[in-house]
């Protein structure tokens, strides 16, 4: 089976036990969590969440501003009243560069990728205040707790 | 405790029990998943993820365009090779639209959001069948093998 398939199969699997339509929409806990994508963080054995508990928002490098289309839904339209930060130590962000990661896909693609900004990190602590300072920062985002992991 | 301490505290329990130094930083199974940050989804028991298995991706949705600086990090730096898009029935993206979640926000923030897309859709299964093709049509999007589930 591809990883497509086993995928797929693993959720059928899951719904045929476990009904999440039995949850409300609305987070349990009203928080909005934003964290790496990387494979070795579980965030709900990381961070003891149970199914309804908290939006899980998950990009490359946990970025605040990357997330602020989903953190507007999450706290305009369903409510989450407090905001957490999960970067980690080891963070692949911490190894390149805009310049590195751009000529790679000059050279191997063909492609110009000027205009993204891919929002690496040479510092995992301060990352993690950036993010907290855009998020205050922003006036699309709600004056709520907000606090960071490392 | 208040949801960061708490969180935070498990965070601690937990890599007290697991190092994930032990893990190499690209996902063993070379799969980038893209999900909706829904609260009552945990993808790594959803999908039968086990650690290091696939980078995870989490937005408002599981939209791809949202997800493309993570797609092309996950591709470009750390190897991953197939894409799986994550949606789901009763998805909040289902119960709004552009105009809606802008005026909220003119109305309680006073602020104006026409710079934003919050990408909401009026079809769950034209919403992967959407995010597939865009993910194909992407020139900084390998051609990998991209499949949904919805």
């Amino acid at each position: 089976m591809s990883a497509a398939q086993e995928f797929e199969a693993a959720n059928a699997q899951y719904f045929s036990t476990f009904s999440k339509g039995e949850l409300p929409l609305p987070p349990a806990r009203k928080v909005a969590v934003v964290a790496c994508m990387d494979a070795r963080i579980d965030v709900f054995r990381t961070l003891g969440l149970q199914e309804g508990d908290a939006h899980v928002i998950r990009n490359a490098g946990g970025r605040a501003s990357d997330a602020l289309r989903s953190i507007i839904i999450s706290q305009q339209l369903l409510g989450t009243r407090e905001i957490v930060l999960l970067h980690h130590t080891d963070c692949g962000m911490l190894t390149f560069t805009d310049d590195v990661i751009r000529a790679k896909i000059s050279a191997e693609l063909n492609q110009n990728a000027d205009h993204i900004a891919f929002l690496p990190f040479a510092h995992l602590k301060q990352s993690v205040v950036d993010d907290i300072r855009f998020l205050k920062e922003s006036p699309l985002v709600l004056d709520v707790p907000i606090s960071g992991i490392a």
